[in-house]
């Protein structure tokens, strides 16, 4: 599996709740033109990526699906200017 | 992508630091005729899962490739007899 730098229509996880990505992809699956959306996380909010994508599949769009699931190691560079390397998790779902 | 329920060669990754899973996927992998294992993780346990297997992939066995990543669902019984429903991962880690 490759990993593409610089995807469109990524949404990037953070610590909110599930929810609020959950609503993010639907905002951008909804537009025209748009036929996936890349849900992106890193480190200890992997697990909250997972969350939101089963919630969209389960609860608001029947007909998503996960085509795709990556995972990597990325090189992220502090505010001490000290690299320092995480584990990182690409899931992408489209429109069936 | 379809999830099988009972894979053989499946490691259940639980609260341990992930260089515990990375060392039992490792054993299983030296064991002869297992050609891949299974790394599997539920709920705030998917982020360790990620984190072991990308210990064994950069640092420990150069030659491993994920070869297949899904994410689902699953309707577990607690203590009470109550039904809950958890993310999980299960990431498919083979020998090239």
């Amino acid at each position: 599996m490759s990993v593409e730098p610089h995807r469109p229509n990524t949404i990037l996880v953070g610590r909110k709740p599930p929810i609020n990505y959950v609503m993010a992809a639907l905002k951008l699956l909804n537009e025209e033109g748009v036929e996936e959306v890349v849900i992106k996380a890193r480190g200890r909010n992997i697990c909250t990526a997972v969350e939101a994508v089963e919630m969209l599949k389960n609860l608001f769009l029947k007909n998503a699906e996960v085509k795709e699931v990556n995972i990597y190691r990325e090189e992220l560079v502090d505010d001490q200017g000290r690299q320092r390397s995480v584990t990182a998790i690409e899931i992408v779902v489209s429109k069936k």
